[in-house]
């Protein structure tokens, strides 16, 4: 999950213990799972295998520790094969050598990702460090390209939301909720600038008739963030943090500055960027029912995905002080277990984004 | 360092810290100092640019943590651009765009080597997990294979070598110390059979004609190991290891059961090596002054660099407790200072060998 607040990068928790994001990433899996067959499709439709060298190049954008991104990559390994032996009419062509690069930002726990890899993966894996809004690869080299739950992410909080002489002053709130006009729109320039720095970023790395299979959170048309259960969830973490604040655990000014650099976009909006951008057709673009129902996550699930996605933004917000940081979960625990019911009525209000994009050749 | 026993591939200690590999590696860093000239010679002399495409991979084999890793990338890069301007006979070419892999075991310290690359590298970075005496890369992508100080560690320790029924048990010695012929001949085997594992590898992943630069340990034509500096150290290393076990703090037949995985070839014996593998011709092959002498090491930094890069296998075979461990490089810091003098004499019975490798068209 590449994003970059103040020039220093977010992770996820690493590591493979109970806290870590590889045990506590079963929304970003179910995700994944939704998209899957929409990628093998798409790979079927769309791949094509004139001039293709024999080694083929995947790359994972915002991998973070797995175990999500093995299970990405190997369904996207099995499509290519398929169609590749679909295309020769031949059962037994020389195989294709696959190489899979695993990137997320530097902070990210590699150590971890590599000593978890599968036992005998079909590929050669690599890690690439650094954020995903930049360069990362030589010209012309990556043949697929993906990224999973991680394009919501921004590169930084837009300066307008943290200065109290803005309009644009997200005072009262943590994130994009959606109910002041001026932070929507902040939120969502700096989401188009990120959105195209990517785009051109990638544009460059990959070759011509490259696919790129993009699965991002988003808003259902006309629905504003505070209706969905994202939005519901953050707006209870932001009344749990003014709560510590009154307590005295958190300093009030601490938890004003505090906002998540995340932002859910609409189809429209994303489907416009693709076009402006101009490097990429869109060879499909849909909304997809959210997982999150269908799990029927419990509360204590929820405040551990949570963490595993938001305790190195606490940490570095709130101060390395363990004790605040187990503190804030705790409360948001409780405050979620009494306010369960409101979920329900969000849940429809809540969409995923899939996008399968085509390299102009 | 790649390099396995049983199964189970060790690693440089990690971590930037006091007794980390990146701040105890000067021996390396000179070693790799003194290349330096020789791979921009070699890279001048024999590299080619016809059908090249403006991206060229380099593979550094054992990099390690940094930071000797990052000066060889570095200067490797300067000598291509350098060959390609002139080449071209154009001051201002389309420039080369340089990926660099930098691979070593996957229990190595990826997470601090990606911490510490260059600000603004002039490539495009990324890490490869594995033990380098098996494939890491597709067919025909790399350009330049670079290792250093790497491959005089074996991918594991020769069987008859812990075999107390064969002619080639190793009693009393923790390596290949030179007085017993069967010792030899199995460590030497050993060697032999990863050093063609290693070429098989690369003659694969490799484009043809592009160079390899490999610099290891060896040995003096007609010197024996317990005649050079290493070989003295290691003897102390194991009489301090016996003294242990005589005041009861290792178990005795620990001590006999360990052996350091390292062999340090004759340039014949490479050479030989090399030619029968046949994927390489071997351009240039020479000995070259050991730097140990010029550096004129303190008992403390030999002490650190040892523990840099046999802590992990002390721990390994002795146990995980630090007291031990602790121990035996204290216990040995206070032997090597009373045997300082014997290290004058040897100094000139060792040896670094620099080969450059082309792979055949």
């Amino acid at each position: 999950m590449a994003h970059e607040i103040s020039d220093e990068p977010l992770a996820m928790v690493g590591g493979d213990g109970p806290r870590s994001y590889s045990k506590n990433s079963q929304f970003q899996r179910a995700v994944a799972d939704a998209a899957k067959g929409m990628i093998t499709e798409g790979i079927n439709q769309n791949l094509d295998f004139k001039n293709q060298n024999l080694d083929f190049r995947v790359a994972d954008f915002g991998c973070s520790v797995g175990p999500n991104t093995f299970l990405a990559v190997e369904n996207i390994i099995e499509a290519v094969n398929s169609k590749y032996e679909n295309q020769l009419h031949s059962p037994n062509p020389v195989p294709l050598e696959f190489q899979v690069f695993f990137n997320d930002v530097t902070s990210n726990d590699f150590n971890t990702l590599f000593r978890t890899l599968p036992a005998y993966p079909k590929y050669f894996a690599a890690g690439v460090p650094g954020s995903f809004y930049g360069r990362l690869f030589p010209k012309s080299t990556i043949h697929f390209a993906h990224s999973s739950s991680a394009m919501h992410w921004l590169s930084k909080i837009p300066r307008e939301i943290l200065d109290s002489n803005s309009p644009a002053w997200n005072k009262g709130s943590i994130h994009c909720s959606g109910t002041v006009k001026e932070v929507v729109e902040a939120y969502s320039a700096q989401f188009r600038s990120d959105m195209d720095c990517f785009l051109d970023a990638r544009a460059q790395e990959m070759v011509g008739g490259g696919l790129m299979a993009i699965t991002i959170l988003g808003l259902p048309e006309g629905a504003r963030m505070f209706q969905t259960g994202y939005g519901i969830f953050y707006d209870l973490l932001g009344s749990c943090l003014n709560d510590m604040a009154k307590l005295g655990v958190l300093r009030q000014e601490q938890v004003d500055s505090f906002n998540l650099p995340l932002y859910h976009p609409y189809v429209k909006e994303l489907e416009e960027i693709i076009n402006k951008n101009g490097y990429f057709s869109i060879q499909r673009i849909e909304k997809f029912r959210k997982p999150l129902s269908s799990l029927k996550p419990s509360v204590e699930v929820l405040v551990s995905t949570l963490r595993a996605y938001t305790a190195d933004l606490f940490k570095r917000h709130f101060g390395e002080d363990d004790v605040v940081v187990d503190q804030i979960y705790e409360h948001f625990g409780k405050k979620l277990s009494d306010n369960f019911s409101i979920f329900d009525e969000a849940k429809h209000q809540h969409t995923e984004i899939f996008t399968l994009l085509k390299r102009h050749v």
